[in-house]
């Protein structure tokens, strides 16, 4: 059932990304970029420890100016990071340290030991980025490694917010996986009695179909319209009249992919199937609007300008996908972020609508693209206008 | 195949919760603790939003002395909340804002009207924690909320280290969907051609078995023993005189089980048997020896006083398991943190050993204990103390 797994990425892929990191850092003025984000340390070195969602031990990279990244991880994690890692040097430290320093002193270390130009180092302290280590060790690595630490989260961003093919057939392969599960969807609802036997089966069918993981399955279900799509499955009863909406984050290599279905089982209602056919619509014209050199606001403005005025809470209309699950740019009336050829945004349109008793629901139709200087390639199978109706449970 | 599911918690589980947490903070003098990290979140309120794994939007709970702890979320977590979480009150700011302030101006805001006794709030600053938040908006906060920033990690994870039976009833349900999966593993390994065939499976066999997801399950295969235990499969053909080892993390409502399993291929030769042996040996020792009252440094003592005197780089013979995969204490020289009735515990003895090629493997088994006042229970199916052998693949 699994398509073929994408190849690894040779060095070259890794040492172009270390160029254009090299390139940013040299206009930031930065004599090196510090990582403990996992994503980050992934990009730079091509692993990411699983046991790295452990919060026990921290992970770093350190890619200096002109070089290749080197790592400061556990020893726990040498014979791993060796095997796998691509980039210069590998030190370790004896980890876990319950009363002691847990790394700190061995990477502002090797910090202090950096040829300084600038006397800067740039690390992941903003904008929708998660340190891999503890705050009061960020900033004691700060205090200690003689340098001005100041944040480089935009400059990493727009590096991986363009994605070379190796990266898209990861992303393409992770995306097969929910829509091979999707392809099945009416077997899927017609054998299950809850939210969490779908929720369950749904996983096991992505699993099945090349998913390394599928970490992300948000469902939603209810008469007429589901109330919210970023929760896990209850035991509620799938029954007729339902609108089911599937919210997949797949993951192959380390690569997401996120788009979402929805369906109804016999006949939801005309509210549900209005407001179906508005977030598709607004999708059709993202998709015939989107090209490089709109800016991300522009592209909200298009989708914004036809779903109806109610709008939604979700808050924006998508969002960059790659080594996280969502990624800048947002789809944002404040977001003025030129699109680029490379770029993987999931568009989802959204809005809330009244169903038949006056209680609010809420739809999502979302698509997974791939920009090209030629528009966008659909990395997902374009749904139907209408909200698809599966038989009676 | 499932077992029936461990109930909600109820709204006196919660309090009892806030109750322990106000008496910490009445110790240590804080007027409020302030959390972000998703599983603090969940243990104040009950819910984690899943949709929270995204970088995009930070998620806020605040404890204030004496009350019921509000959250300030996204509205986008508005709706699950309000069904899901056991809290006081909800706050929340529209997001994303791509250009401004992710709800530092919302989370400062209520921090500063709270009644100030001792001008302190305690946060997610320290060891084993991550902010679920970014470094920059985490520091802003510290600086617009008048109040002094200290770290409340010890205070939370204290509180959190010992379980009640709800608790455990997770826990235990989560190690029985691995357990279940262990049960198959013969025929799962027949059946698999290579690490990822048999962890994909395995994985699924766990989903089926009732746990809500396997986060984490690292598997390691060679000849006569694996490299490691922390990473995610390869497409290495399983084969006759191979050692495999499978580390599971499962989750049931965002408890952890933690445990592994050691099987051979036909005949692994004698070092594998006797590294097996050996840290089995260790186990059985820890299994006897652990009770409340203990160090953590003990138990180390007690286990590492019969290892074979060249250990392994893994740092640590156990730790604790809850919300988190992996917590407080850590079974380790260092670590004097007195055991008490409500713990739970893995215990997993490793060792390096040589392969009859001379290259480096390692040995880990491990068993996951609820700790009560005459002694542990074992929460995972005490393993036999030969390594299993399976018919030829």
């Amino acid at each position: 059932m699994a398509d073929r797994r994408p190849a690894s990425f040779p060095k070259a892929v890794f040492e172009a990304r270390w160029a254009a990191l090299h390139e940013k850092m040299q206009a930031a003025e930065l004599d090196a970029i510090l990582c403990s984000n996992l994503a980050n340390l992934r990009y730079l070195t091509g692993h990411a420890p699983i046991i790295g969602l452990a919060p026990t031990r921290p992970w770093y990279a350190v890619l200096p100016a002109d070089q290749a990244p080197m790592v400061i991880v556990p020893e726990l994690g040498l014979a791993d990071m060796a095997r796998e890692g691509t980039f210069g040097a590998i030190h370790t430290w004896p980890s876990p340290r319950p009363n002691g320093d847990e790394g700190v002193a061995e990477v502002a270390g090797i910090l202090r030991s950096l040829r300084r130009r600038f006397g800067r180092i740039g690390a992941e302290l903003g904008r929708e980025t998660r340190i891999g280590t503890t705050w009061s060790d960020m900033t004691a690595i700060g205090n200690e490694c003689g340098f001005e630490i100041v944040d480089a989260s935009d400059a990493i961003q727009a590096i991986r917010a363009t994605k070379d093919v190796g990266e898209v057939a990861k992303i393409a392969a992770a995306a097969r996986a929910a829509q091979n599960m999707f392809d099945q969807l009416p077997a899927l609802v017609v054998n299950a009695q809850t939210e969490r036997d779908l929720h369950r089966e749904a996983n096991v069918h992505m699993l099945r179909a090349g998913a390394d993981a599928a970490p992300y399955l948000a469902i939603g279900s209810g008469p007429g319209g589901y109330g919210s799509l970023t929760r896990g499955p209850t035991d509620r009863k799938l029954t007729t009249g339902d609108v089911i909406g599937l919210d997949t984050g797949t993951v192959v290599d380390g690569y997401w992919s996120d788009y979402n279905r929805n369906a109804a089982i016999g006949d939801p209602g005309e509210a549900a199937r209005r407001a179906c056919t508005a977030a598709q619509t607004a999708l059709d014209t993202a998709l015939a609007t989107i090209r490089p050199g709109l800016c991300a606001c522009d592209l909200w403005r298009a989708m914004a300008d036809i779903l109806p005025a109610s709008g939604s809470r979700i808050g924006r209309l998508g969002h960059g996908v790659g080594l996280d699950y969502t990624e800048p740019p947002s789809i944002h009336p404040d977001d003025e972020t030129v699109l680029r050829d490379g770029m993987v945004l999931a568009i989802e349109p959204s809005l809330s609508f009244q169903r038949a008793d006056g209680t609010e629901a809420v739809m999502v139709c979302e698509e997974l693209i791939h920009l090209r200087d030629d528009g966008p390639v659909l990395l997902s199978r374009r749904a139907g206008p209408d909200l698809p109706s599966i038989g009676q449970a």
